[in-house]
């Protein structure tokens, strides 16, 4: 992980170079007594792949904060690795998910005890792992999981809620997937050692990227993309008031805002054809892609004040990335 | 919370200084937006009362390895409190337990994913909490948060199993429960900055007392306690393979092996009687609180080399309840 080749890494690179100190920490905890039993449980979803967009989110803040060699910031992006996951497998119990990451989810094939058990010991592990990095880092990651929990409860108020609103929304999306890219990103700046200037872009940047990432996953789960991981329509299934959905209830009137609430709360996956017509007529896919388009804006908008480096490219290209997967 | 009062504090005292301490945080966490709508799911259950031992366990520790002013402990105690009451939330959703701390069960008042929810936000919170003590306490903290949740997937593996060895239970035991005490106590009196052998024989009195605990509740919940805060024979309900059922299943022989067998395997409360009759039998009361006897003595021999403290003496106090509870 030496520094001499960081201006010829590419996100690819950031990824292989992931995977394979995950594999080893999960190799190594898997030796332990203590921890086989739970580890033989989680590690499959662990392994399974995924974007690993936090993860690098962290190693490339690292980076373009000015930091050195990435075994020292290896372990908050495994940590930052670990949260998420243990939160998919949490989130999977209760929306009944039978797929993640391609393979069948921990409840299916273990049960519901297991599944929370190997979620609770990724919990378990991330913040032990993330603990290391000291306290202003402990502040951080504890706030973005007090929060993420909170957005949890308040994602569930508004299911089915026709009344949601965008700020209902965004206050959700903030906890539930922006908050905890800024705080990868900010807390791996901070490690770096990098200023407050530095540390802040970072955070928004984090912020404006993971809020066009959640957008970008509402609009694939209606549209359909092979490569989300999860049936077209799962949002709609659980009753989710996406922003493609908020938007449309605001903008349809009459016979058509009436079809569409009996779709939203009457979902079946005959119906897709029918929602997808009712957003394209409310032209919620159009304002869906511009919101998207002006998260990435001001996140590139953030990384301005960042230092020419490779890692500032990266960041910039996983940003673009997001862009390109909807049109 | 001065030093001057410290001789004079009686169990019931630290008690109360935990609970008002308890309050303020979930007040504190309240005026939160961030907190409150997972705080307000999670407040119940952790207000609730309990017996509070694993933090009282924790302030005892401290004062007993000589520490000075409980406000430096007070944190430590209350994520030991989180932590439990987390692990407590979970297993009650795959336990479908309808009630904890004489209290309807979150899963059961507001669903499976608030109590699931509800439960991540309390780990995190005792993670952050517990964290700030350093990274000796997190390296505890961690160890004892994996092997419990190794220890849950092993106490499944044995769910019904009749060839269960008094090893494997000991095996599950030390995990779920001896290993927090053991960990809570001795991280206690690292940062009352004692020595190493003060800290080894907090850890010890730790351990013992915790599996003397684990067992009187095993025993109380076939003999039955009002005190314990949840049906009579819910452990066999759940086939939990407990020490005076191992026991027996080793003791009898013939028909009375069998019966016991059948009793275990397909119990329902009708024959709570007819298994109380079987274990009497075999002697497994007697044997258990034996044992009870056994781990409270060595707790006790663990506890001689602390110096004379009203807290060590209070310490003590805990133990020798453990062996009235089952008599």
């Amino acid at each position: 992980m030496g520094v001499l080749k960081d201006q010829s890494r590419t996100l690819e690179s950031y990824k292989d170079i992931f995977e394979d100190s995950l594999e080893q920490m999960v190799l190594q905890r898997m030796s332990s007594n203590a921890d086989r039993p739970a580890m033989s449980i989680a590690k499959d979803v662990l392994l399974a792949g995924g974007k690993r967009y936090r993860p690098i989110m962290s190693m490339l803040g690292f980076k373009a904060a000015g930091g050195g060699d990435l075994a020292e910031i290896i372990d908050f992006a495994i940590s930052a690795e670990l949260l998420h996951t243990a939160t998919l497998v949490h989130d999977d119990v209760y929306d009944q998910a039978k797929i993640r990451r391609g393979k069948p989810t921990i409840h299916m094939t273990h049960g519901i005890s297991h599944a929370i058990i190997a979620g609770d010991y990724l919990f378990a592990l991330g913040y032990e792992m993330g603990s290391r990095f000291g306290s202003e880092i402990i502040d951080r990651v504890g706030a973005s999981c007090s929060r993420m929990a909170s957005s949890e409860i308040l994602q569930f108020k508004h299911i089915n809620d026709l009344s949601t609103r965008p700020e209902d929304y965004y206050d959700i999306i903030d906890g539930k997937t922006a908050g905890p890219f800024a705080t990868g990103g900010s807390s791996a700046a901070i490690i770096a050692g990098a200023d407050r200037e530095i540390v802040d872009s970072v955070w928004g940047f984090g912020m404006e990227i993971g809020r066009a990432f959640q957008l970008v996953d509402d609009l694939l789960d209606i549209i359909g993309d092979e490569g989300i991981g999860k049936p077209r329509g799962t949002d709609v299934h659980e009753g989710k008031m996406t922003l493609p959905i908020i938007y449309a209830l605001t903008m349809l009137r009459g016979t058509e805002r009436a079809e569409l609430a009996d779709v939203v709360t009457n979902f079946s996956d005959e119906r897709l054809e029918e929602l997808t017509r009712l957003l394209e007529k409310a032209g919620s896919f159009e304002y869906t892609r511009l919101l998207i388009s002006n998260h990435i804006d001001r996140a590139l908008e953030h990384s301005e004040v960042l230092p020419e480096t490779n890692a500032k490219l990266l960041l910039i290209e996983i940003a673009e990335l997001s862009r390109s997967r909807t049109s």
